[in-house]
């Protein structure tokens, strides 16, 4: 017989985005003359930026041309690249980091996934609850999750945040080996400022516990208290992982490149006493597993350290963040309480009377054709909120937001 | 504290390529006047053809425009490319197979590494040996393999590939669960013919085995006999996963682009009696821990089955092929005894004596300066030989062998 990894079967057959994707779609098709606006799934909508596109355009000149044509790259990115996020990611911002403390890959979501490889089953894991989905079920299919009762994972510690908290998750009651924080975050749109990531911080170097912190979005922060990176953080090297990205940053979602930073000073002790660099298991695990990301997308990504790159990836940023005012602004004048969206590019509205996100999921996309994502695809604690994103056209944005207004 | 994988410390701390770029750059600072050519590692060469180049522009043009702007694509590939595969390697050759049984990734290499996350730490797994590293390498990480006792692993059922039986394994004596084929193999450059195949398919149709089998070399079958696909076999789509890749066949190493097709027929009983889809799964695992592979290599892959594309890719396999047929019939003049080359572009040759391969490695480098790769380096049963492969430059290799027949 064949076996399977059977924590898979845990998994519920269907995803939060094919779920939505399915009811949009029998709305059309039941409305065939509806003029339905998505501000639901978090997908980037502007073009990429001129510097980006020639620099792509280059890249792939060489790679026609016998004397310039790349073959299999270093595993863990070229140097052209690792050296560039040094510079613009942790040495402008006074933090000392190393390029072989880069691990450049096809994007985030590949190395907070596949980082449970190194990781292992045995890790009792904590996430701030709403949640992207993807670090608890990653974490189901290595088995660290225990069972699904009533919503909830047996084995998960749930940090929850809500507008009772101001989404700023407390420490919890049991300790966990594993953290995931996510800050600017999604989906509640909320960032966590420097007291409150020390906070961790402190906690995982006083527990030996280990931070993976997303910084997905880190590029939409616009308030100065907030860290760009757990970096920032004295002790953090020692404790933490940050997973970064150029999808939200400079709409890479289609060309796929992210990077994970582990510090060489991050270790752990294995069952025998013996001291266990991630540094390495990680360079193994990429080695053994992968085969770096393609050239030109690499040098595509280091445009986007260049001068017109950074211009030109800021007016995008501002144009998101343009939309996030619009809809912040449109639904507390709607009545709304509305929270997210000045760090980050996801609004997170709390559901009238804190009733069924599903529910209002339905009112909206029958009531005014405007597609959202129910907060409880998040996790428990989502229920009752109700994600829109920033990432539309602005005159769409504006009709949803009239549209949601009227309809209120 | 925090627990990692354990089983990644079995891992030795070097990789083959690793060591032998380490011996030549030794080499390289004693030597510096020396002239070395590398017919080691199995990376092509030639440039990406023309009409794949001019997908890529069109695609990256589109990338730069907000109305044709791709972003987030199908975890498992776009359809244009599915159904060209589907259309070229399956219809084309009698089989039927469906594009939702194909699985476009970055590289064989990811997917023969990541489907270990569906089939977890419990089988009893065999390979062809010698064999490409990474079948044992990602099945050290999920615990398949026991521990690394005198050059073999304690529960891998090895299935020796040797001049003695034509490089053609026998059934084990054991039965396993899951087993490792690749054919046209790396490295000993051999084939397996229809009846070799039809061989193992019976065998895990019987004893209720999976076979992952390996196939990024099938565009250089040159043999009426030799199947491109496992598929060609009856009863296949039942047993097995089949792994292909654009790197060897169009240039992609550095490009990025695979896949795996993983018949919905595939199915095998969970330890409570249910039935599981292999297919299922894999959707579930891409879905969760992948987010597709950039468009603009999709659509360079995509390029590749166009006419246009198909000669110039046979044109590029005819000059490596070229190249296969100097080191044979060098090394042949030499007095070696040489496998392969025929159907691939790998030329296994014994060394005199079945003396030690890193040594031969040493003689080759130190008395001509050409580098191959020790065929222990492979596994236990590659000592005795050594690989060069045929993916360099044409009178470079001519060169090589030149030097080589001189030598011996």
């Amino acid at each position: 017989m064949v076996h399977i990894n059977e924590h898979f079967l845990k998994l519920s057959e269907n995803y939060l985005f094919a779920d939505i994707a399915k009811k949009v779609s029998e709305y059309a098709v039941a409305h065939p003359e509806a003029d339905i606006i998505r501000l639901g799934i978090g997908d980037v909508t502007r073009p990429i930026s001129k510097p980006v596109i020639q620099a792509l355009h280059a890249a792939v000149d060489e790679m026609g041309n016998a004397a310039t044509f790349q073959g299999y790259g270093p595993y863990e990115g070229y140097n052209f690249l690792r050296n560039k996020i040094v510079a613009h990611d942790f040495k402008a911002r006074g933090i000392k980091m190393e390029a072989d403390e880069i691990f450049v890959s096809d994007g985030a979501k590949s190395d907070v996934g596949n980082i449970t490889d190194i990781l292992g089953g045995q890790n009792r894991v904590a996430v701030s609850d709403p949640v992207y989905p993807a670090y608890i079920d990653t974490n189901v299919m290595s088995g660290c999750t225990g069972e699904f009762i009533d919503g909830q994972w047996s084995d998960i510690v749930y940090l929850p945040c809500t507008a009772e908290n101001k989404f700023t998750p407390a420490l919890p009651s049991i300790r966990p080996d594993v953290i995931y924080l996510c800050s600017p975050n999604n989906p509640t749109g909320t960032a966590l400022n420097k007291t409150e990531i020390k906070k961790w911080v402190d906690y995982a170097l006083t527990n030996n516990s280990l931070i993976l912190f997303d910084a997905a979005y880190e590029a939409y922060i616009h308030e100065d208290d907030v860290p760009h990176s757990i970096f920032e953080i004295e002790g953090a090297k020692r404790v933490a992982i940050e997973f970064r990205s150029f999808s939200k940053t400079a709409g890479f979602t289609g060309l796929r490149c992210g990077y994970a930073i582990i510090p060489k000073e991050l270790t752990v002790k294995t069952s025998n006493g013996q001291t266990a660099s991630l540094n390495q298991l990680w360079i193994r695990r990429q080695a053994t597993k992968f085969n770096g990301t393609a050239y030109i997308i690499q040098k595509a990504a280091e445009a986007v350290f260049s001068d017109e790159g950074q211009r030109e990836t800021q007016a995008t940023i501002n144009y998101y963040m343009e939309n996030a005012r619009t809809i912040r602004k449109g639904l507390l004048q709607a009545g709304y309480k509305v929270f997210g969206g000045v760090n980050a590019p996801y609004i997170w509205l709390e559901v009238p009377e804190k009733g069924s996100s599903w529910d209002f999921f339905d009112k909206l996309l029958n009531g005014c054709q405007v597609v959202g994502t129910p907060g409880v695809g998040f996790g428990p604690h989502g229920e009752g909120y109700f994600r829109l994103t920033a990432f539309g056209d602005q005159q769409r944005t504006i009709e949803a937001i009239e549209r949601i207004k009227k309809f209120a």
